[in-house]
This record gives structure tokens, sequence and C-alpha cells, in this order.
């Protein structure tokens, strides 16, 4: 089955030349991507098309601006005799891509090519109670700067991707609810479909980070991934098969409101004892302001000068880096929550890599050991030996990466569709 | 893009003619599954095909046996004037299928037509205590049973399916780990192999029975789906697509393995607190009979002959339909824990539905209305409006029925592949 779908006119998606066309485009663009620099005939060989095919979509691809020839191949490559091959990549030129994120504490915007190189990046932090309208004025004052830096180099817009921390209608693009932003019902397609003409994806944070780790990240070549992203809140992803895992309306993978404790703390999103309420920098706080509140010592005392407000989740490794046992006792507790999370999903899911992520992956170190101890205490013995636990690898760039993989995903998929012509405009008038 | 796959040669599957025959092939079988009896004129309407393709796609099933002409259809349906045209359905007796189930007190095998009618059904209680060898050799006396009882009206074996209930290893047919069975490391194919010359599938029977519920059963029409099967242990399956979801090497949707309260109860499985370990019949008469020790009144005393050791599930539900305090408050305090569970699992999967079978689906009157409660509570109203709770349809056949639905899901999305001329035999020397 090419892939079974309701959305359209017929239940089942049927077969043509039109469909084989596709779908071997889209086996040369993720070899390219794969395997670049490579030749026509490298091509047929690890695809199994014939070189008439291959020479055939690659001259349609190289038309459409999205693969370039790179020059010939190095002699004495293994091979004895006969012309040297030219080699082919993806066009690092074929166009720009503009991702965001809106976080909780800050915005981010980048801008990459094709290749994806990222050619423009800038960091704002913001605060929930500066309001929405805001804040989403500073996004848009934002994603002009990286549009007007990315025609620079580049001409065509090739898509742009908004990353948010909550739950998304991605068929409408509005952001239905983010508990630690405060923000309900917020419709952000149509006010950036005023500026922006090329396809856009609005998605949740932390989905968007898995596929990014997965393409261009820790997870490359890994197909189910489960990724765990610490911070604000508890942001969970995963990929399935390649793909995002979204459940039936897009809203899967909310596993930082998974109920670890009935009668537990109160969570931003109503429930009582989520796994937010126990893993993310607030629950780190907490433990440490009321130990220190009942009289534990601590050097966080001192580093803060006397303000527990003013704790960050770097201030608590380096204490906990200098041997305070304060530290160490709370990065024990929340590792052990993390754990027994993390086992339940790998029982529940059995993915092939667990992915930790966000500002507490700083504190990694101290939590993977316990982490890994929980997981021989409580996974199934095959479920864990299928799962290697790592920390991602793009830190505080892996949602916006991820916003530029479905860009990719979508390209790479139908690279015959996008509509070149239009898709390189962004109305500037009111920048 | 067709299906991504690494099992083969090639890391990408490209297309061709062969693909298209075989996609269309198996757009005509859903098709037929889910909308005969129908024409091919009708075919062609619902599938977007030409009438040529459909026509010449249709002899092809025909010739294969898996398609049959039922007779023209009934005048004056919708049709003004015109030929009548002949209508088509899958051939019931294209041949049978035989799938059985190994639970932890019962073995049950049926045999089906491809209607699929169940033709033949035969349970027998077993005892974990009677050996695996004795529960082995019982099961294939079964399965030549079946295969006798098929053969008799439907000549060709289609494909056998077994459910277990534990983790198993599908390339080698392995069941890796049945904790409540006490079995572990038993190979099942190559035994199975001796006597069964046809397509062959082994996996964990929540599994099968989710596919079963999505293709036959109450969850027909919902491509999202999870599956939560209560009695001797908890077991789980989960849809996603249309397709069970198995995690990376098939031993996902183990939700009876999640650790509801870290220092809970001993499972089998040498975690504590398991959600196994509160959702249970195990879980149910452990509480009754706590509670009757601690000097509590009941009618189930008198109901099990003052011997506790007798309660059975139905026992318990008798009891609280004649308002007995202790079996509703044991009842309310279990479909509490599996409110919690469902709860998150509603925000970690967004499944479309919930299913609830099993035993203890018996007292679904008294837990579903706790499960709502719960779910009022603690999942995002989001996750929760989209999912719907319900009672699981075919209660005790519920895996057989997905093991036939796994033959039939091979078949109809292969339907040129099958090898009819030696699918039929099964060797009878050892019977």
């Amino acid at each position: 089955m090419a892939g079974q779908y309701r959305s359209g006119q017929y239940r089942f998606r049927t077969g043509d030349q039109a469909l084989v066309r596709q779908i071997n485009l889209a086996v040369i663009m993720h070899q390219l991507r794969e395997n670049a620099p490579i030749s026509r005939a490298a091509l047929a060989d690890i695809t199994g098309l014939n070189k008439t095919t291959v020479s055939s979509l690659v001259r349609e691809l190289i038309e459409r601006q999205f693969v370039r020839e790179v020059g010939f191949e190095t002699p004495g490559g293994g091979r004895s005799a006969g012309r040297l091959a030219m080699m082919l990549t993806l066009d690092p030129e074929a166009g720009y891509i503009v991702s965001a994120e809106i976080g909780v504490d800050f915005l981010l915007v980048i801008c990459t090519n094709f290749a994806p190189e990222v050619i423009w990046r800038c960091k704002e932090n913001i605060n929930p109670d500066m309001g929405q309208q805001v804040i989403f004025d500073r996004l848009l004052a934002l994603l002009h700067q990286a549009v007007a830096n990315g025609c620079k180099t580049c001409h065509t817009l090739l898509g742009v991707a908004v990353g948010v921390p909550g739950l998304v209608d991605q068929a409408s693009g509005t952001l239905l609810f983010a508990p630690n932003l405060r923000w309900e019902n917020v419709p952000l397609r149509p006010p950036l479909k005023e500026f922006i003409d090329a396809p856009l994806v609005v998605d949740n944070e932390a989905n968007m980070a898995a596929l990014g780790e997965h393409y261009f990240g820790a997870a490359q070549g890994y197909d189910d991934v489960l990724y765990i992203s610490a911070g604000v809140g508890l942001g969970g992803g995963l990929v399935h098969g390649g793909r995002i895992y979204g459940g039936v309306s897009g809203f899967g993978a909310e596993f930082g409101h998974m109920t670890m404790d009935p009668e537990g703390e109160l969570c931003n999103c109503g429930n009582r004892g989520c796994w937010e309420t126990q893993v993310s920098q607030r629950a780190l706080f907490r433990y440490l302001r009321r130990a220190v509140g009942q009289g534990r010592a601590s050097l966080l005392i001192e580093m803060t000068e006397d303000n527990l407000g003013q704790l960050t989740v770097p201030i608590v490794v380096e204490a906990a880096r200098a041997g305070d046992p304060l530290a160490l006792e709370a990065l024990d507790v929340l590792g052990r929550q993390l754990g027994i999370g993390v086992a339940s999903l790998v029982n529940a899911l059995n993915p092939q890599l667990v992915m930790f992520g966000g500002i507490l992956s700083l504190a990694g170190k101290f939590l993977l050991p316990v982490v890994e101890q929980e997981l021989r205490r409580r996974a199934l013995r095959w479920n864990r030996d299928a799962a290697q636990v790592v920390l991602a690898r793009h830190g505080f760039d892996a949602c916006v990466m991820g916003g530029v993989a479905r860009v990719f995903q979508a390209i790479l998929a139908e690279p015959d569709t996008l509509r070149r012509e239009t898709a390189w405009a962004m109305t500037t008038a009111n920048a």
C-alpha cells in the first residue's frame, strides 16, 4: 500500500505512473541527503533503479534546482578504469528555510540554506507576562529579519516552521493550549500567512525537536525515537517509522502530563501529579527552596547571594560539580522520577533510542546514571536492551532544526509539488 | 513514499509497474472487504481507477479465487436505466484461516472461512502448572482439529496465527517472556512449521486483539485505537494508522508494565507497582481477600461458601449488582487505577478510541463511569474530547479474531504473493 488516507476524495490512494515518478524522485532525494556526493551510477546501484530512470529523475531535480553537479569524482576511489563520474549533491542554494520556536521564556528564529547550514540565528528572552501581542510582534519582526537574510543568498523561501510549547491544531494552525505560557486558542496561521507566501508548519516544539534530532542530530539512522525535553515544563516527542507520531489529532506525546502521583503537586494543566510536576526546572527549584527553607545548608545559598529566586539550572549543575550534597540529592530525586517515567515509556513504546534534551540535559552527567538504574530495575529486559539512552545533540536548537526537518521532509517526499515561482515571496509591507 | 524499509537489499522501496499493480489490487481488496457486494463500476467510482483497470484487476482476483460474482444487482437501486451490473464479494471459500490463543488459563482455537465466519471453535482450560510440553501438545492437537474442519469446506489454508500472553520475537517466532505463564525463550515457530505449510504469525495476544477489533469489531473505522485487556494480567495493544504499533522490535504496548506506584506490589515481571498489579483479576481478588481478612462483611463470603480462593470475576460482578458494598468498593478502586492509567495514555497517545476488553470488562458497567471521571479530572481536554471509551466487542474471541485479521491484512496488502499451490498443505503425520 502506498499510503492510506481519508483526507482526499478516495479512502485509499491508488497507484499510477505519477505515483511511481513521485516515489522514485523521493528515493533519489533521500539518497542524496544521506550519501552525497554521489554519482548517477552509484544512485542506480543503491536504489535498484536503472540508469536511464536515474538520469531522467536527476535531470528533473537539477532543473528544479534541488540538485547540482559538483565536479568529477576523485580518481582511484576503487574504480580500476573508465570515465570518472560526475558527482551530485543537494544544492545548498536551492532555497532557504525559516524556523522559529516560541519558548516559554525565549523566542528563537533561524534561517538555513538547503544544506542545511544555519546562515542566520537570533534568540531573544521573553516573559509570558509581556502579553501575547507583544510576544507575537517580536516574533514577526524576527521572522522578517530571517527572511531578509535568507533571500540575500538563496532567493527562494522553501518553507516556514513555528514550534510552540503546547497542543496545536495543525489543520488550522491554532495553538490550542500552552499551559506554561498561559495561552489558549491562539490562531497563529492567519496572521503569519499575511506575510508568508510559502508552506507554513505549526507544531508542538517537542514533536519538532524529535524530528530534528532524527534528521540532523543524535537520532540519525534511528526510526523509533523517544524524545524527552525537560525545561520549564516536560515536553515529549515520538518518532515512529521515521515520522512524528501524532495520534489521531496531533496531540500525542504529551508525556509530561502522564499522572505519576495521583495526589501529587498541582500542574499548570489542572491535573495533580503530572510527570512535569516532578521533572522540570520548576520541580528542581521547588525541591531546593523547600530544603533550604527547612534549614538545610547548601552552596546554592552563597551562589545566589541568599536569593534562591535567582536559581538557574547552570548554577545547580555547578553546585553539584562542586559536590554540594543538597544539589546532588535534588538531582538524584529528579533523575529517579525521570527514570521511572522513561522505564514506563520504554515498556509502552519500545523505542530504539531515548533522547534527553532541554535545559535540564545540562545536568545529564548526574541524571542519566540514575535513569539507567531505574531502567535496569523497572523496564522489561528485552525492551531495555533495545533502547539506548543519549543526550540530544542540538540543545537549544533542537526544535528549530526540527522545523527545518519538517520542511525538508515535505520537499523530499514530493519535490515536484513545490510551486517555486510563488514560494519565494514574503510580503514585507508591514516589516 | 510507498513505504520505507531496511530489511531488503535497498533502504527505500522504489516504484515500478509491479508496485502499481500491487497497490491497486490491495485497494480493490480493501474496498471489497468494506463495501461488498459491489459492482465493477462502483469500484471504479470509489477508487478513482478507470473501468478497464478495475476489470483487469478483478479478473485476476477471480482467477485467484479471492473474489466471486454473486449475481446481478437488485433493480431500482437508484439506477434509472441500462444493464444491471454484476455484483462482487470476497469469496468466503477462498480458503480457511486457523487462529489460536495461548492464554494463561486456557487454549482457544478457531477456524474461519474468508468471509470471515467462524466455522469451528474450541476452548480448553489449562493451568500453567501442567507444564509447557503438555500445553503445547494440546495446542497442536487443537490446531489439527481446526485444519481438519477447515479443509472440509475451503480446501486452501490461507494462514495460521498464534497469540501469546507475552513478548514475542516475531522474526524467529520465539515467545521471549510470558510472566504469568512463567515461560521464557520458547521457540514456537519451528515446531509449528513442522506441521504447517502456510504463512504463520506469532504475536502478543493484546496486539492481535487490538487489530481484531479494528478489522472486525468495535474499532472498525477507527485508525488510532488503544486497547486495554484486563484479566489474569493487563495487556495492551495499539493500532496507529490502521496498523499494529510494535515499536522497534515488536515489544511495544506493554502498558501493563508501566510503573504506577514505585513502591507498590511486586509484579511477576520483577518490577514493583506495575499497572498490572493494580488492574487485574489478581489485584481485585487480593483487595477483596484482604478486606474480608480484616473482618469486613460481604455477600462474597456466602457466595463462595466461605472460600475466597473460589472467587471469579462473574461472582464479584454478581455481588456488585446485588449492592454488596465491598464488591462495589473494590471495583471503584480498580476503576480509579484503570482510569488514571487510561488518562495518562490518552495524553501520551491521543487515540480516537479506547477499548476495554478481557474478563474484567464483564464489570464494565461499574468500571467505565469511574474511568470517565478520572479522564475528566486528569486528561488534557483536547485529548479527552478526541477519545471515545467503549467495551471491546469480541470478548474472549478478540485475540483469535485478531489473528484472522493479521492473515487478512497480509493477503489484502499483497493478494498476488500467496503461493496457493502450496499454501493448503498441513502435514498430518504426527496428528
